[in-house]
């Protein structure tokens, strides 16, 4: 059966307080409406329509960065999650099969939770996700007879019998298409907010003689996003979850809670991590690894045998191949750094390619903007290169040359030789002494002109 | 009704194991005395009185820092609360009003307590501060009945009955400055430890005729602190607070446990702060800005749509105008950046004023200092400074001009114009090879000799 | 009585997930095993016997490295505690007195216990270890009567009555070397797993008319780690108690949870350590002192009065005088540095000597690697680095003696000398604009050849 996604992503999110719209507020560097489209996507759904509403355009362009043939359609005012899917009608017009509803706001619904209410879908007209909770909570009640759903109760509306029902309903929901909007018309809007439920579809489905069911997941699933503060707990609860597996997998984690990871991240077995390592997007790290304590790692990748940091920035574009080391107060970016070489201290390494255990000194910088262009470097095997080297891109050093501590290199360097931009140094004998002593009277004379 | 505060700030904290008088132990970048006097002048006192003995200057100095006007009197020797409060009779002999006493090791009473403190004289002549407390805890209790307070009990003086009472005793208390020094007159100190108690107020003024009550806070508002691990929960309170409050108002946490704000941290809204990062004293930030991780400010100024680090520490005096830019390994001292300015990579831009839109090359560094005194750089709107720039203040680049990429600038440069410092670069060809050659023979033959 | 040690540690982990084998996994610094010995060493025990398996040769190593003196025997697979007890037979065929049997993966016993257990022994030919524990947990039950240890029971062979008991076995058991080995030989692996099992010793005891004990110990002490998350929780346990220790003795940690200590850290009274700072192995900082957030410390000694960082790195062989000042984005390694001295900025100094009161400009570095071998840079007192100086070294700076900012300095400087090396600047009128013209008008036609 063929399956498109509806996820809904109109809301405000009046409680986040936030110019930004609600969905696009980030979890492990993504927006939590990409970690939602990404669980859909596990489905290999033939069509994805998001709903969107305020902050429209970049919704649309989030949407649209993360699947360039989602179709992303307006809901132009807030009138309810039934109103939300009605207004996917035409974007669905030519499309059979089964439609599942996501929302923007829960970032955390397992494939396999969405795999098992498509099974289920194959005795039942409706399959409605559910989680149990306590009976405290106000979430609406599904009411089971068997493994049939036989009604979604608000909070609101619940006897205290319903109340005691601990299973509650998420609001996801799979149904056939048509039969979806078929019933959506079913529903109205005469309730206490005046709003269209998407749950009323439940009833629906019975009234046409349908049956629905409910299939069950972990709450932690289920978690919706309202606030900063929840934003934070769901971002806690994503490293939570990123850590405990990925010690499972063979990585050492010293300090668990100061280490961040993406929704990307990949770490390869036996790789340590000191505490307070933030990885960014696109990361990729192989086994064997350090990763020392306060480095940043953003659209990376690290082969094995190669210690990074401490105070390590590896910025997009960095590769490093195996045993490369990378040592403190260093940033990369657009680099390509080969076997065995070694930036250890203090040093911009840009738009470069640096050969074979290369020795690239504490202070050398690349060159590569000219206030207009960027220029690219290019560093030979076994190349030294000396202390606070300026290399001015675009240029060259070759193989095993080597360039002078200092050195502000504009011109390329052959292999074997050696570059020298140096001035000649002169000593000037007791002319510190005197320096300081006539600083001092000017010092003190200032002081005294102050009086 | 004038108000008079008096802050008892004598005690050594033996407990904290230290040199350091206990109420200059600090919390969120200010000592607590600092904390409780911040509290009291939401007051408006006409008179603040500080209570102080061990480490006497110390204490003074810190007072008269945050407040000059603030009296500090001596307690020369620890007899107790209410001998503490005696000692600032003369301080107090021309105030007419009332007195409310605060501790200096208890930080976090909140203004509006106070304020219901003061609502409450209206009708007693003695309002004491009460907390409610597990009754497993072993504060003095306080005897209510109905408004009134019948009785202040210590807990080692306390029956059965009384110590099942979970109404607490903090210490707080309002009263009248003629009538408190009367009634301090007539209490003793014929106890087990020898001391003048303040809570024995309550008897005397019940003697004298006269009501006292109590007012009830949170117990979190009266945790005083006794050693390092007290200051560390304290410090852990004031950051949890500050982090959810931030929240609320629309500030985007990452993970909000790795972020430390002090007392007086303003942040704007939709700015979002990634982990790890530090701010120190006298820090404001405006709406829509981004503090990346591992970044450290203190007296700063970052303006809308700002980017700070990662790894960026910015120093007092540091203004960041709309739109700028401070990158990784970089740090700024009394800098006024312009608009749209950029300082991406390990620097040093102290004592300077950069213009819009300049960009500032890796490696530039201000060399304001000549050894004895500081001195001033200025950068123009839209200049170019190569990497590895020294700039030797007082020196000026005008505005869109440019430096080469390891320059020393001594002399300013016009508007317009290319500054170059450099030596000429030289290639040997096969020198670098010779010289590898040269030096590990001279290594063999070094490590021969040893043998 | 002479004491000899018998460390376990051959086992794989293979809940580690790791070709590293188990005891080597580190927490605080140093491989548990490590931990484990030091616990033992307390005792100045007359031989020790560490029993190796998996990894033998990294296993050996490392204990090696930590006690020269250590015998590692091989078990060359694994049968169980009471085999890997046998395989040390010949190591103590010599041996008279004591043996004590401890775990390389559990690496918390107190030496206090240890004694505790030695003192036991007056009275008992036997002394197991035991720890109250949950009454849930599938431990090993010790039967007692009296002080008499009647049996140990292994939780699947337990009835209810026993399970209730919440006495636990640890496994570390103190017994003599003769009756040791001749107990073994009493039992056999006639059960379950096939395995000759080390407490069976106990049953033997009595089969052989002697008595055996139990001792008591806190839980935590025999926490054992069988996977990441385990050391993950051993290392945080490990830190929690260190920085409790020393908030104790008057240390100040603003943020407890996000500061790490070695096994071997030593801090003194009133020094004061901000929010994610990092000590790896033998780091010692007197009292006074400030470390500033950010910063990292391997092998280093702080004295009095010093401050560092934020952000700075002090790598082994650092040794610091009082009042020392190191800054934002500085390395230092192998660098005494003199009273007084500061290197406040984006600075490298290594294989150095720093003078009293000298001044290191931003961007400095030692340049002591010339491709081949290491050198020596010595700075006098007094001295004046200027600000981004190259010291390519060996060389030397004398006391009061200065550098000008960006100076490559090769030959030595002698007292009160002011060494320049430096190239005249040359400012072109207007050359920065045309510069910046003809760059525009390049990249305008390369984006207009792309077309």
């Amino acid at each position: 059966m063929s399956i498109a996604l509806i996820i809904l992503a109109a809301g405000q999110g009046t409680r986040m307080n936030s110019d930004l719209p609600k969905v696009l507020h980030e979890i492990a560097g993504a927006p939590m409406l990409v970690h939602a489209m990404k669980a859909g996507a596990t489905l290999d759904p033939e069509r994805t329509v998001v709903v969107a509403g305020h902050g429209f355009e970049n919704v649309k362009a989030a949407a649209e960065d993360y699947d360039p043939d989602a179709t992303v359609v307006l809901q132009p005012e807030q009138n309810g999650t039934g109103h939300a899917v009605m207004v996917t009608r035409d974007a669905l017009a030519e499309f059979e099969g089964d439609v599942i509803v996501l929302y923007g706001d829960t970032p955390f619904i397992q494939p396999e939770t969405l795999t098992r209410m498509i099974d289920a879908r194959a005795d039942h007209a409706v399959v409605v996700l559910g989680f149990e909770a306590d009976t405290s909570e106000k979430y609406g009640r599904l009411v089971m007879e068997g493994d049939a759903l036989n009604a979604i109760v608000e909070y609101a509306d619940a006897s205290e019998d319903i109340r005691n029902i601990s299973f509650c309903n998420s609001g996801v929901m799979l149904v056939n298409s048509k039969v979806l909007f078929d019933l959506l018309d079913a529903t109205n809007n005469q309730n206490a907010s005046g709003e269209y439920y998407l749950t009323d579809v439940v009833a629906a489905a019975r009234n046409a003689g349908l049956t629905a069911t409910a299939v069950s997941c972990d709450e932690s699933e289920t978690m919706g996003v309202n606030s900063r503060a929840h934003l934070a707990e769901a971002e806690a609860a994503f490293q939570e979850r990123a850590r405990a597996e990925l010690m499972t997998d063979g990585v050492t984690l010293i300090d668990p809670a100061s280490v961040f990871f993406s929704h990307d991240t990949v770490i390869g077995r036996d790789t340590v991590i000191e505490p307070n390592v933030f990885f960014g997007p696109d990361v990729t790290v192989e086994s064997g690894v350090r990763i020392r304590a306060f480095s940043h790692l953003e659209g990376a990748h690290v082969s094995r045998g190669g210690i990074v940091g401490p105070y390590a920035r590896l910025r997009p574009g960095t590769e490093l191949a195996e045993d490369v080391k990378i040592g403190n107060f260093v940033e990369t970016k657009n680099a390509i750094i080969d076997e065995g070489a070694k930036v250890n201290h203090l040093s911009y390494v840009g738009d470069a390619q640096v050969g074979e255990k290369a020795n690239i000194g504490a202070g050398t910088i690349t060159c590569n903007y000219d206030g207009v262009m960027k220029h690219k470097t290019t560093i030979g095997k076994n190349a030294f290169i000396g202390s606070n080297t300026m290399l001015v891109a675009p240029v060259s050093v070759g193989d095993e040359a080597m360039t002078a501590s200092g050195s502000v290199i504009t011109k390329s360097v052959d292999e074997g030789a050696l570059a020298l931009a140096r001035a000649p140094q002169v000593n000037k004998p007791n002319m510190a002494r005197k320096l300081f002593e006539m600083l001092r009277t000017k010092k003190a004379k200032k002081a005294e002109g102050k009086k």
